[in-house]
């Protein structure tokens, strides 16, 4: 078994366009044995998003933390900690904060897509 | 895309041996389109605990609050919200929880096993 504290595992930063704000990092991966899916973390600071995009493959997500929004069909909605969200391959999706803490989600995919 | 408050999931209670004080629920899974793997929740109350078992799958755990212990190799490890377990198939295991507070964790398990 592989027990990690979030906290301690380095984060890749994006800040730049298309996400700002953003921190990922990679929690269960091939690295770790892990064939079939990938869990991710995700932490988005005051004000940052993520990239608004899609892709082929699905997402599987739970909001551990905070509030924010969610960009779904040309609309923002608005979701928050102890939320599940299934995004489905090639829906267009976007993330980003609304408060002042940390929005912090899990972020699962399926191992033939990027792990970060 | 589906968005989900867990707590208005309709949860299943294992509540006899070999798990006690335990609530299950899907989040994510085959009914909602999910087609590679499964999210799930749970929640364990003061004093309980889920199954000690193996079987073939992996599981990717991610624990969202409380405190509790992972039995791993004959012995109970400390674990807490804000960390990330993975779970092998083929190894033993069972949490539990060790607080006066539910222990709520995210499990998610692929395609091919059973959902609950």
């Amino acid at each position: 078994m592989i027990i990690k504290n979030y906290s301690k595992v380095i984060p890749t930063i994006f800040d730049d366009e298309p996400a700002k704000g953003l921190k990922g990092r990679i929690l269960i991966g091939n690295a770790d044995g892990a064939k079939n899916f990938c869990m991710r973390i995700f932490e988005i600071n005051k004000n940052g998003y993520t990239p608004r995009h899609s892709h082929d493959w699905e997402h599987e997500v739970f909001i551990h933390s905070g509030s924010g929004y969610l960009y779904e069909n040309g609309e923002w909605v608005p979701v928050k900690s102890g939320q599940a969200v299934f995004i489905p391959g090639n829906e267009e999706h976007q993330f980003k904060n609304s408060s002042d803490e940390p929005f912090i989600m899990i972020c699962l995919v399926p191992s033939n897509a990027p792990e970060l």
